[in-house]
């Protein structure tokens, strides 16, 4: 039992057993006290039954539908139960009403519609973004306060990027000769309006290779391309802050909701911003809509008698695998008609790196990055069928899991509502080397050559000088 | 003597061996009647002693600059040789300038100027455009008529391109029920004009890869990566259609010259547009300025009583192999800070195609691409010390140079001044296969998904529609 780290008797019930699962089940097989007996899988593909098999986990292969997933669901489902959403093209607003009506707890890594949901041009952009999904889930939360515990967005990111957040915005504070030790969401908030956290950037750069090359008319990537694709395709979104003085023309906001987000009226795979790691230093990255960029922005929003007086602006940029850029890059080119060939790299990957974190800009010692450095043989030393990223991942989703499981009543829940330190206690040794790193990089360094450019020059962490398009 | 395509008896001396010239060698011997002994290269570069000890040619190593280039090079030139400039970071009006004086012929696969004449911010992005540099090279040569034939520009593009455009226009006017065979330039403007000729892209789909990726902080090429860049960081240009209705917003224009062509105030490297080939179908292609550009606009250009009356808009829509598609990208995510690895890619290729050739927009027949289709295999069949690419250079210098020995008075002249029956008769046994190829392509296939855009519905091949960004 050392290994275990949650008391659990339920049965372990996995939708959608793809990259993301493939990697989460040997660690809740490590960590948790559950047998293959306890654990069923249901997935729309069919050449996974052998990987269940190998583990002697009963396996149901069906592609789930709004039509079809209570009648397939419900038999299976029962109090006690954990249902772990990993898969595409299934609502996570249905699976999480019906382990309410069960009893069950749920875990997603996201908030997906239907398939189709995000690109379905008869709804508004408004309607088919993340926003839109994080209200509906928040609602659903609102109107059942407690009960069965339910983690949306829990894997890397989102996820474990919030846990991140908040020990970056710890160190940075210590270096500011700050001793806190902030205990509600709004301490946390006013914490980062004090130390003048501007933006906050997830800042990824994944140099994961495999020696087989994409070939045209392929997408290769480190986890879901149906995932990718699909977020990729949904407006470019970004928590909008205060300090911003320039309204991008193309940019809309919503009419309902917490309002700390707006949206551009161009996908995120078409959106890029200049950002900065540690290892990669300055690059391009794509402003991918995620979950987390309402999340944090929200969370960290400061209100003065009900008026916003602070907030960050926070978005991806997201700086995939080489093959990866080139697939997007194909993809656009080819008006977002999908590739006919998706390959997933793990096995054949060679070398490489999943250098994810938050970048925290404006704090007067620079801008600071913290987060996880997992290179690909650590990650495949750590656990079996997994790649840098998927590992980054399921290491989330292992922390959101124990966290439902110590706290089973919490209702709808987001990462940044689950305690930081025991997040990322449980996911550690899953996620290589942990770095904290200051860099004086700004989105004006090196700007206006060739060519003069439209920039402001005097308050560098503007949206407007870190777009690129 | 059976494949010796000219008579000729001077020496022919190279200014740079890099990558074209090492190409362009092996054809000069086996189609030249000249031996190792009348040969002589001048370049920069420490490491190409052994490949010219190799074939017996003398090799001096200097850096030509402005203050040493007469001093190094007038004791080689006597008239009745050839210059052949293949170097980097060398004004070609300069060495043209030294030839003329000597009597000496001299050809050129663009026109340079002297090391940071690209990227010279004190002078107007005007004055380091490609069309100023072509500018003073016509002056020149407007100033010297006749006297020693002076090729600019002619490689594979600029130059054979020049030559599948005439070849393009006459398939497309047959293919419309026309006979003609035009002899003037006027001649062939109004026949551009008459098959409705609107837009006119060098669309290039280079597909050649290695088995060694490129690593991070390196650009990976497959001809020079230093031209490359230089150009890349030079204004976008274009040659500016008649039939355009929408100025874009960052356009300038030129106070001298032609007129023929405008410019972008962005680097071409950092300038996207939509184009097609046969083989890749609809794809993003940088928009990197080329001389091609600027003189087939001029050379098609209908006046009515001095008035321009047609134009086609004309430009380059290159997409370089995959790994300088990631290196354009690290280059832009660092704002233009040079990798410092460079590598050109060539014995190392293990396959690919360069497929290189014009597209013909706005014929009621769709639009037609007319090119070469050489892969890599066919190309080190053909001649040793190249790939793909180079060779389609090195056939096209050759092209020139034959023209030249048989014209040796015709001052300075441009690929479109070239008969292109002759041009592609001496270059096809380099350029592979040789396509012409209908398709109902338009850059508005696909477009206002999953976001409206802001294009022109009613005119497919306005600049607007092809541009990305
Ligand atoms: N938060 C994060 O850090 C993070 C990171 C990566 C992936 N994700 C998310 O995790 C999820 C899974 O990613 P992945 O890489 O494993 O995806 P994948 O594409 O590898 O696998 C998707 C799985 O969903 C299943 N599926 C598809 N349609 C289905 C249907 N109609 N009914 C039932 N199952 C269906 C497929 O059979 C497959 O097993 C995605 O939603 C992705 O966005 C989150
Ligand atoms: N028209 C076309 O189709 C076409 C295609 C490819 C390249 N080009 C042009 O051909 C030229 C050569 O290209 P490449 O790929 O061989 O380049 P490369 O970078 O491989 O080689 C450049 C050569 O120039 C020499 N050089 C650099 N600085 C010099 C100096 N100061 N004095 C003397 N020599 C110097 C280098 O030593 C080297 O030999 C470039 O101008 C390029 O733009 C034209």
């Amino acid at each position: 039992m050392e290994n275990k780290l949650a008391n659990f008797t339920g049965k372990i019930i996995f939708i959608g057993f793809g990259s993301i699962a493939k990697g989460v089940l040997p660690l809740f097989l490590r960590h948790l006290p559950v047998t293959p007996d306890r654990i069923r899988i249901v997935a729309a593909d069919p050449d996974n039954e052998q990987i269940a098999s190998h583990y002697g986990i009963p396996y149901q292969q069906i592609s789930l539908t709004e039509e079809n997933y209570r009648t397939v669901l419900e038999p299976l489902l029962e109090k006690g139960d954990f249902m772990v959403n990993l898969s595409v093209f299934v609502s996570s607003l249905a699976l999480m009403e019906l382990c309410r009506e069960k009893g069950v707890l749920y875990i997603d890594t996201s908030i997906e519609p239907w398939e189709g949901g995000y690109t379905d041009t008869t709804s508004s952009a408004s309607d088919r973004s993340n926003y839109a999904l994080r209200e509906a889930a928040l609602e659903f939360g609102r109107k059942h306060p407690g009960g069965p515990t339910a983690i949306v967005c829990q894997g890397a990111n989102p996820g474990m990027v919030s846990g991140f957040l908040k020990q970056a915005l710890l160190n940075v504070a210590k270096d500011n000769g700050m001793n806190v030790k902030p205990a509600t969401r709004e301490e946390w908030a006013l914490l980062a309006q004090q130390l003048n956290i501007r933006a906050i950037h997830v800042a990824e750069r994944d140099t994961q290779t495999t020696p087989v090359r994409k070939k045209r008319n392929e997408f290769v990537n480190t986890w879901s391309i149906d995932g990718f694709i699909g977020e990729g395709l949904q407006p470019a979104e970004l928590g909008w802050g205060t300090h911003e003085k320039h309204w991008p023309d193309d940019a809309g906001t919503h009419s309902f909701g917490c309002k700390a987000a707006i949206y551009l009226n161009q996908p995120g795979a078409a959106t890029q911003v200049r950002s900065w790691t540690p290892m990669e230093g300055p690059y391009h990255g794509f402003l991918i809509t995620h979950s987390e960029s309402i999340s944090i922005a929200d969370y960290l929003t400061v209100r003065e008698n009900g008026e916003v007086v602070y907030r960050p602006t926070v978005h991806y940029a997201y700086h995939p695998s080489d093959d990866a850029v080139l697939s997007v890059h194909e993809l656009t080119g080819k008006n977002w008609q999908e590739q006919p060939v998706k390959r997933l790299m793990r096995d054949e990957i060679e070398e490489g790196v999943d250098e994810l974190g938050v970048l925290l800009m404006g704090n007067a010692k620079g801008v600071y990055w913290y987060g996880s450095h997992l290179g690909i043989d650590e990650a495949r030393k750590s656990a079996p069928y997994n790649n840098a990223t998927t590992l980054q991942v399921a290491a989330g989703v292992l922390a959101g899991v124990i966290w439902a499981i110590r706290n089973p009543e919490l209702g709808v829940i987001e990462p940044d509502d689950i305690d930081h330190e025991t997040m990322i206690a449980v996911a550690q040794p899953y996620l290589g080397e942990i770095i904290g790193s200051y860099g004086q990089w700004t989105p004006l360094e090196n700007r206006n050559w060739p060519f003069e450019e439209d920039i402001d020059p005097d308050d560098p962490f503007q949206f407007k000088n870190i777009r690129v398009n």
